[in-house]
């Protein structure tokens, strides 16, 4: 007979939830992405739309209608009375017995949760602490999949000291990003913001393609190119692009004060700016 | 209010099944096993019991007792009454809402499945094609982690050249191992097995560890070291190691045949001698 159990309940296979035979669960088979809005706006909705359909076509889960993908979100938005929502959902490529070779006609789940977004309002304020990591991940970071491990695993080894996020670095000393973020530094003599060129080592992060237009119109010169942690040590200000908390000022790397030790007079002006233009829009 | 959404059904976010919350399917944060018996005999247990206890404090997942595991899987097999078994069980770091960082006493959840094994002997008799693919995981695969969409991937691009399996190659043009499975190549004119050595690049595989057993049982020196495609394609005979089948004759790698295309002499040598040793253990 063919039985499963979840923790110490046996039960008969053919009674299993679904949620239990989920190929998100089993491979991580399956691609996200995380949204927030603005005083009743989602933001970037088509950007994140977008970014979700490519992904879907990179791990070749087909047939999912992006227009039905943004009726569902907008709905849940809209039920759960949030202004300042956080929403998640995922697709997975379906749920069936654990097999890598998914079968023919498995129908994708969707999956959604919203609620309320509180600011951080502190780490706008003082910034936070940063610390290095090496970056384990695959070699596909541009899919937003839900194959994780790398990453949660790099939180929880800058967590014990006492660090925000993890700045990942690859083996040929360079900065790819945080482990959940997108990664910036400044030169303020040079008025120049410098990240990372995309590629597969990186998401192509939403709010770095909105940071991008924000600092353009605070007349912040855009530089794509790779930086060491040293490199980016030595920068005027750091920070952090993330959807759920847009600019995060990093006024500590690996221990070390960044310039002065406080949130920089540019990161100021992108976050007022940012502000303003996630509201606008 | 905090909602949830799946598919297209709506319901408050307290009323989903913890199925739903499992940082399994948000990260793939957990480690599992495949396991399965021969005629009523569950085959290297403890070998797989030790492997999981590694992986499991690799990701950092505590308070698991192996005991428990022990007497959860040796239950769950006899339950099921069949005497070739195949047995799926994997332990995630909990069930909580989605966050990188987990919360402090998070209790992981066990899930496992059990069901009737039968034997590929056309696989056995005939070989598998086999075709080669780019490693795009991530540094820990020596951790039998729930993070395996670059296996999915490539065993679905194989899949549409009619391979049966890929074999995972990386930047510097070596042989990791399948994509399922544990890579060997023989050379007949010496008599030697060639496997990679582990590292963080390749599964610390059991079946690999019961194929020297083997293969020193019938006089076949065993060398470790790395082989490029080109080097294992002009080998006398490859095969795959992997639990549910043991041992798998390759007889296509890339297109070509492997020797005279016909499953060699020393490979079902070892099959003969894995199966008495499978059943003698």
């Amino acid at each position: 007979m063919k039985l499963a159990m979840i923790d110490d309940q046996m039960l008969p296979f053919s009674e299993l939830d679904k949620a239990y035979l989920d190929r998100g669960l089993y491979f991580g088979d399956g691609v996200y992405e995380v949204l927030r809005s603005y005083d009743g706006r989602i933001f970037a909705f088509e950007e994140h739309l977008a970014r979700f359909e490519r992904s879907l076509r990179e791990i070749f889960i087909h047939g999912v209608d992006i227009a039905d993908i943004r009726r569902r979100v907008q709905t849940a938005f809209e039920q759960s009375g949030h202004a300042n929502a956080k929403i998640y959902f995922h697709i997975t490529r379906g749920s069936e017995p654990r097999s890598h070779l998914p079968g023919k006609d498995l129908k994708p789940n969707f999956f959604l949760t919203v609620e309320s977004l509180t600011e951080d309002t502190t780490a706008k304020t003082q910034g936070i602490s940063v610390q290095t990591h090496p970056d384990l991940r695959w070699k596909r970071c541009d899919i937003k999949s839900l194959n994780l491990l790398p990453n949660v695993l790099a939180k929880l080894a800058v967590q014990s000291q006492n660090a925000s996020e993890a700045i990942l670095v690859n083996d040929a000393n360079e900065i790819t990003e945080g482990a959940g973020s997108a990664f910036f530094a400044i030169d303020g003599k040079e008025n120049v913001l410098i990240t990372r060129p995309l590629g597969p080592e990186i998401l192509p992060s939403i709010t770095r393609a909105m940071v991008g237009k924000v600092a353009e119109d605070i007349g912040l010169a855009i530089v794509e190119r790779v930086q060491s942690p040293q490199e980016a040590a030595a920068c005027d200000e750091l920070f952090l692009g993330v959807t759920t908390k847009d600019i995060v000022p990093i006024t500590r790397f690996n221990g070390q004060a960044v310039g002065d030790g406080q949130v920089g007079p540019i990161c100021k002006k992108l976050m007022a700016e940012f502000a303003e233009f996630a509201r606008g829009r």
